[in-house]
């Protein structure tokens, strides 16, 4: 480690899957909701400081794999994801992600951080922070229509950020269901459980909408709603995915994060372009209003937005250090002479296990040792 | 590990700088170079199967950072690449890269990988490559103008892959050249340091520009220049970094790797977007010519294209795996359902160094530990 001890602002800090997961229950996942919350308005607010453009996405007929990249003066981040439906059945899950924080001065990459499960925490907390200035005030009921991996993170956000007491349940498959109301046994929410999206609607503040089907739903009809309700429509968020029949839509005031980029992916997709929609970051500077009446209906068409896996980052990167969890990895080279990238080639190779063709039958295993130590091979 | 050792699909193979060094080492650079100028002519070969985009580039007053995406139907690849010239004097590289190969039936990580060091490394087996097919046959001296870190790379893929016998060195720096000639003096090549550019490029078959300098540089002029000579033209691969009077490429045919991409950040972005320009592709599949004779002057406009990574971590998987270099980690989250992303959060958190007041002097150091072991952190 010698050579790398006296250059660490050339490592990298990696937080595996089980780190992030460590550093947000030491947190607590309430007070990292709020932080992140906090710091995605605080980016939100500075908005034309920000370097952005909508995703870049490729496609095949399983799924999509996604780079986000978002940038202002002092640093660089970006994410990696994608979005497999049929992935479950492999037992893997359908979206899976992690993300760089670099430093804009040198290019160094700061953080590399899994963030499957920040990915979830970012969305409810941006979810919970538009509905702060666009549902009416003191909201208590809130219906979560698809009770899959993301509703946990949803219900918890809206009772730690906007105190919200009770959440009626939907879901298409009723294991979804069961999963959400064991995992939230504790929280002190009320739970219910609807038979309908219809029946769970009833009363409710705000509508969360969390679907995973990969098709133009209409899981929201114009009849279902009752003036004055917020919807947070979190799963139309890719061409040819939405949620919301388009009469919601056009009944609503309609807010989202990046035009360009909800314009393609949101649930905005399926009506005109020059369909009226207002950023939300105008919302928060005060530029534009939010809510303008107790009988508005507003929808929040959300789809996630590089920036807010920026703030998510930021915050990750500094409870990791202060809580000391992660560890340096030489995820780029630091030859000793900068300009002399060939002396990367000077080590003697570390002995190998020879591929013989007496090897050959380990070659279908993964040609990885799980007990290597990574520190030992900096 | 028993959770993940069940899933093994699931895992990332990550290899730092040093493991990557050691992979190319125990290949042998010049294998490796040739090896990876295969891989990238075979992947050139089938080009309309891929999904191609200019790279992303996020830009400073200080450098620019970049994401280079590409895929076909069964692999998705991206590659993290900054430049910022002022780093040398920080200690740190101009250049630094790291890339990510994934499945595109599932979206998993398969392989993380330091790609400084395969950067340079790709880019001379694409200019050795070009250069087999637009050069005249059996060149014999090749004049390296810019002698900094990738120059050694250049030099040793035109002698493996062509038969390159002499060089001919030229650097503004002094000490550069100096480096370099160090570096290669066990090659075998025979080396000649020249006072000038236009020393340099006498009786050259094949003139390499690769210079650092991040202006519109003219470097080489038309009157320099020899029929039948070949340039590879490396170091204009930015906006308004150019080496090539536009004098040289309007008596030349000019090859490049992707256009759309060349136009912004090549020699050809000083000439009208109309200048006629060939994609490399189309000559390696025979569609197009490449040299039609002895006496043309032909430019290989070099940028740099997101297949050659693709290509380059393809070569540095399979090498890599088969000589079990190389540690998994957990890059993206496994939950055990994966349904149930929440079940994450239900392991007991670890027992951190908790941030007391009297902690604070710790603050400005990193937050990490070096003895840290990976694998029993997973």
């Amino acid at each position: 480690m010698t050579a790398h001890t006296t250059r660490p602002a050339g490592q990298t800090l990696f937080l595996a899957a089980r780190d992030v997961a460590d550093v947000v229950n030491h947190l607590g996942l309430a007070t990292c909701l709020a932080r992140v919350a906090d710091r995605i308005e605080a980016d939100f607010r500075r908005w034309p400081s920000f370097d952005k453009s909508p995703r870049s996405a490729c496609h095949t007929e399983h799924g999509v794999v996604e780079l986000m990249p978002v940038a202002d003066s002092t640093c660089f981040a970006f994410k990696y994801v994608n979005g497999h439906p049929a992935n479950t059945s492999l037992g893997l899950p359908t979206v899976m992600a992690f993300g760089v924080l670099a430093d804009m001065h040198t290019g160094a990459p700061r953080l590399l951080a899994e963030l499957t499960l920040a990915t979830a925490i970012r969305t409810a907390a941006m979810s919970a922070l538009a509905a702060r200035h666009l549902a009416r005030p003191n909201p208590r009921v809130m219906a979560l229509i698809g009770n899959g991996a993301q509703a946990e993170f949803q219900a918890l956000a809206f009772q730690a950020l906007l105190g919200v007491q009770a959440v009626r349940l939907y879901d298409t498959d009723p294991a979804a269901t069961r999963k959400l109301m064991h995992n939230l046994a504790a929280s002190g929410l009320h739970l219910t459980r609807c038979a309908s999206v219809h029946e769970a609607v009833q009363g409710a503040d705000i509508i969360t909408t969390v679907t995973a089907d990969k098709t133009r739903a209409a899981v929201l009809t114009a009849e279902m709603l009752s003036p004055g309700q917020h919807i947070n429509a979190v799963g139309g968020d890719c061409p040819g995915k939405t949620e919301l029949h388009p009469e919601v839509l056009q009944q609503a005031r309609v807010f989202c994060e990046y035009e360009p980029q909800t314009r393609i992916e949101g649930d905005i997709q399926q009506l005109a372009p020059d369909f009226p929609v207002t950023e939300l970051w105008r919302v928060l500077t005060g530029s534009h209003a939010g809510r303008q009446g107790d009988h508005e209906l507003t929808v929040f068409d959300s789809v996630g937005f590089a920036l807010e896996d920026f703030s998510m980052l930021q915050v990750l990167d500094d409870a990791a250090r202060r809580l000391g969890v992660g560890v340096p990895i030489d995820l780029v080279a630091q030859p000793p002479n900068p300009k002399d990238l060939y002396s990367l080639l000077r080590r003697p190779a570390a002995p190998f296990a020879t591929a013989t063709p007496s090897a050959t039958a380990a070659h279908s295993a993964p040609q990885v040792s799980p007990e290597v130590d990574l520190a030992a091979a900096l």
